[in-house]
């Protein structure tokens, strides 16, 4: 790869140059006075990113998959019920993770394909008057079938039974590109991470965390130390840190939660649906499908794209990767091999989203699919004049 | 702008990430023995650029300009007669600069689209028995309109009426993207610049000046100090500069030739005919018409193209700008209003100039020009398809 | 801080030019093939680094602390024991961390100061023929006090008990600085971190683990998910990451260990034992007293310093910061207030180093500390001009 | 060189992050709108740094040498007189370059340490009732000598006659940095240079034009086409440059005047003094003396220093550089040999000036200069510490 191309994964995401150069400084003193200044303001302005007003940011130098970690062990103690649905590959392994730290997970099994059953969650929830569920467990964007779920749905769904579990929420793929209301949506504790929305290095989970769940952190007794949410919060609140911190990536994640702030959240995720429903255009010229199930289900981050029968969706990215040196998602778990993933999310334009559609094209003519050049690119050419701002031509 | 889309000008190019970073190095000290152990071997390799083996490079902090000024009143004195045909904004200005040293100019006219034209520099040579022209300045590459000259054919045509004039070649626009023979073609200086073929920021006039012109140094009676090739001469035999030199663009430098011969000068060549090939295909797809006025002309590093009659190119420039976030070349002097430019050199990979051909489509349909959205794309794809390295499918 | 002066803390440090460079890069796809072509040389060579040939080396996007987390966690089980020695701040945190762990920790006390107590391990070994101990926890280099453990000592007194316990070793601030033998000191499991000898960012735990330790993984039964090791082996081995690769850090890594290799570890070495000799020597003219009991423990990576009776060492941290934009370590746990530190690890020079000691007597000299201005500095170049390499004046 | 230490020349200067960062910036089109958007506001903040409020701001690709040939060739006639004092190398190298251009040059010889004589100037100028004397030209700075003119000075001589000649001034190595009053000391045409003051990248010759220089413009008949004024004027005047512009230099300015507007040009000023005042201390407590002849004429960015009778000041810069990594001027022209220069200006702390001084006083004493190691470092420190900001203890 000469870096040339932007890449076409879900996820890390192309960085702006901004941000590039902000996470590009000179080691300082993280027990400094400065390192107080410039991280507690961002802990702050992340709650607006999540739309939460109280409980705490919590950040930890990991993947989001720490963050998985971190939310599990700070709220549960082994043996707590926990009910998740399966419906892709980031749903498993959250489940599998809960599995290894010793939860009892009960597994609402869905095609891949489908969002979050909130009328299934309500029936189990119903049936738990007991309240043997701690928590339910959601992925927000299931990255790898390209769906959103409905989280306000969840939330009416466990009101309903009056049920007092936790929600806890999975958006790292989605935070900072489409809707999220930790607030108003009843998310107890939200999971993201910074190689997604924020555009930066991978590099830190990043949690937000209710006070209805930072109240369930001192019963909790599954064993943690590295992502404890305690020790963090007595170091954050006196503007420390309880090890070394990613000071880069808070420099970077200043100037992240700054371009986002600037462009308004409404706008950002605007733009996410505008560049996402170019690509469900092209998808609908090429006649493929889309792995989603329904239009409601459509993510704006991330496309996954049925393949022909017959046809194999890891020959195709890999013909691309090698003759068009461009990167986009493979099938995973039940989708390898059955489909492909555009990631159209955090800093792209019309044109680089154009430059893919174009290299996803060619790559798949050159492997017989039955498609017309230029196809996929007219029909996205096509929404983006229509929708382009202040295109009044 | 967002600087997220790569830009279409002919340049300065789009830097790659490598050569941004060999540019950004902190300040040292000219003086000291390390700042010659980078400068005499870039000044070295650079030969293997303009294929030159004897003569020497000098390297100014200006712009091609500069260089232009430095190849003229280091060689000739006031009221030298010298050559020049004029067929386009750049050998517009070389002219003009000539004059204003107070040369003696004569300029062959030609219509716009043409290129140099080798046998009416025969024939004024022939007219010229007493050797009263001391110089012919050619264009290599008419930025302006997107014409390649052929400068053997010069060479050819001066050697024909044996004739001792230097033969002066801007090369500002060429050198590094398409063929260039210092030696083989008898070049006797040519002028290039950091900011085209060698994808740097601007900032050096780069220029190969052969024995016989370095001859020509000290009877050149134009007034000259921060151009004397001989300050410059003298202070880089010994490795250093004559003042402060621009350190970052040298690092820059040596970072950019060992790209272009890492990748061998014929595939760079190669690269650069194969991407503009898609480009005339694009426009060949929308039925519009280049401004070189024959294929054997066709520049492979910009292509400047008319539009419809009836319409304002500097309308779709700016459309493309201010609606889509792409800047493309706009028409020059006599073809202002009446082309646009697609620069495609440097650094540039097939689905970058497809982001650009689909984003200018989008600018045309906008403001209604009798193309269809997608068409050029196919084209080019079509070719780059066809001709993409080790595609077997 | 202005980020003009070199940090003076045991780390993160100052991070080269080179290194910033090689972490500042684009996003790439971790999925392709690019990734393991990078991915999979790194950890080969840490492997020299480490001084290790069997075993694995593995990385988790996580500071030091992670990685001591990671090495309790994936070879012990709840409720086993480990024998450690506490003599300062960072052994004490992964006693803690032990004990959070559920694992039943044999603390040895040691005076702050001391080192690594190799004769009362060879005790408590021999009382241990049933071999409950599980594991040995040794501190290489105690960040808090300056004082560097004799680790081949240790594995002496294991040998002499015939132990079959394993050995772990902190050498977060010791790897890449200090002379460290994971094959022939027979450590089975070492713990470093990327913002200490290898002069990057914070963000990666890098783990050298022995066939030995990996052999206890499948029966170790502590709860683990983003520490597991056998999820980061299983898709290392098909040179993937099980979930989202901290990608620039790994560049770095890949410019990181470039740089010591081509130095060569024992110039590495030596260089940190002559800026630290040189600082050794400041301390000794200024009248002061190092924290480490006797010169055999001296530490070439952190010198903490005792302050005279009855001054507080954070007056003088914070005045130097406040007053000269310069920070040192301070004092930590029982040398809070007692001591400040001087890190003189990675990336240092004579003049970085010198301008440290100058700006700290400053400090001292306003805070009325019985010290002469200069007299430390004139010590340490004293030092420096003596062992200069390839003065011959 | 390692890049570790400071350099201690007297321009480029120590680059500061945020300034390198302004730079390394992506290309994009120097036609398109917001290239007038940046670079029209920084030409009108140039002019506060000037201290100019008519007039023009003029910014070419060049150093500091385009912008001396600009100055003359821009107002001036072949043949015309221009009155110079000759007193050190950058005086003399101006000199040289009016020669070249065909002016005929009144020297006033001065001794190299002195500085503009402005008596001198005033009986030359008294001589001249006719004005044959069309310009006086006056190095505010002398980076040779390290002596500053007084220009106030110069122009109250010449308003003494009440002669019209222009006031041309070099402030390339003091603007930015020493006080300069454009309008007030009636200065008609001021050249700078991006690499001093300014802290970037060199390859900018900034000049300010009064309307009295501007006046003389279209009379002046020096030839001239790369340096024209009227060229660069017209463009400029509607956002553009008439030819490529060095974009990432012009971002540099933009960061460089703000960070300079932010401290307060009377801070930036006294921050000079301090450090030069330190340096002169350490000068004093050494038993050396500076070039410059009087403490009225002290440079607060560069000091010359002579070594003792029988040293050879190149041998000392070349073993500081050899042994300790780090640069210091050499002695120039007259003073090849006998002095060597301390570069002080641009973005220096305490800490690396004394790094500097402890750096040349090993290398001093390595070569047996009478000095002691440490008195040098000490007496700065002293006078440090008396001045630091907000220092109470």
């Amino acid at each position: 790869m000469n870096g040339q191309n932007p890449i076409f994964i879900p996820g890390p995401t192309n960085i702006p140059d901004r941000l590039r150069a902000a996470m590009n400084v000179q080691s300082s003193d993280h027990r400094a006075p400065d390192f107080k200044e410039i991280f507690l303001p961002v802990l702050a302005d992340v709650k607006k990113i999540f739309k939460m007003s109280g409980g705490e940011v919590i950040i930890f130098p990991a993947s989001g998959t720490g963050g998985w970690e971190a939310s599990v062990t700070n709220t549960l103690s082994p043996g707590d019920k926990v009910l998740v649905a399966r419906y892709g590959m980031f749903s498993h392994r959250w489940i599998d993770l809960c599995q290894r730290q010793g939860l009892d997970v009960e597994i609402i099994e869905c095609a891949w394909g489908s969002a979050a059953p909130a009328d299934l969650f309500a029936q189990r929830l119903a049936a738990d008057p007991e309240g043997r569920i701690k928590a339910v467990l959601v992925t927000h964007n299931e990255t790898a079938t390209g769906v959103r779920s409905d989280i306000a749905g969840v939330r009416k769904a466990m009101n309903a039974s009056d049920h007092a579990a936790l929600l806890f929420v999975d958006c790292v793929s989605s935070l900072g590109c489409m809707d999220f209301r930790m607030d108003e949506w009843g998310v107890d504790l939200a999971v993201a991470g910074s190689q997604k929305g924020f555009m930066l290095n991978t590099g830190m989970a990043i949690v937000g965390v209710s006070d209805k769940a930072l109240a369930a952190m001192d019963s909790a007794r599954c064993p943690r130390c590295f992502f404890d949410f305690r020790d963090m919060l007595a170091a954050n609140q006196k503007g420390g840190y309880p090890y070394t911190p990613p000071l880069q990536l808070i420099h970077g994640l200043r100037a992240s939660v700054d371009m986002l702030l600037e462009e308004g959240l409404d706008a950002v995720f605007a733009r996410h649906f505008r560049l996402a429903e170019g690509v469900r255009q092209a998808v609908a010229a090429w006649g493929l499908t889309l792995c989603a199930q329904s239009a409601d289900l459509y993510s704006d981050t991330v496309s996954a794209i049925y393949v022909p029968e017959g046809l194999n969706s890891d020959a195709l990215t890999d013909h691309a990767y090698h003759t068009y040196d461009v990167s986009f998602g493979v099938g995973l778990g039940e989708m390898a091999g059955k489909a492909f993933r555009i990631g159209h999310l955090g800093s792209l334009s019309d044109l680089m989203v154009l430059s893919g559609l174009a290299g996803i094209e060619m790559a798949m003519k050159d492997l017989d699919y039955p498609i017309e050049l230029g196809s996929g690119v007219a029909a996205a050419q096509a929404y983006y004049r229509k929708t382009a701002a202040g295109n009044t031509q």
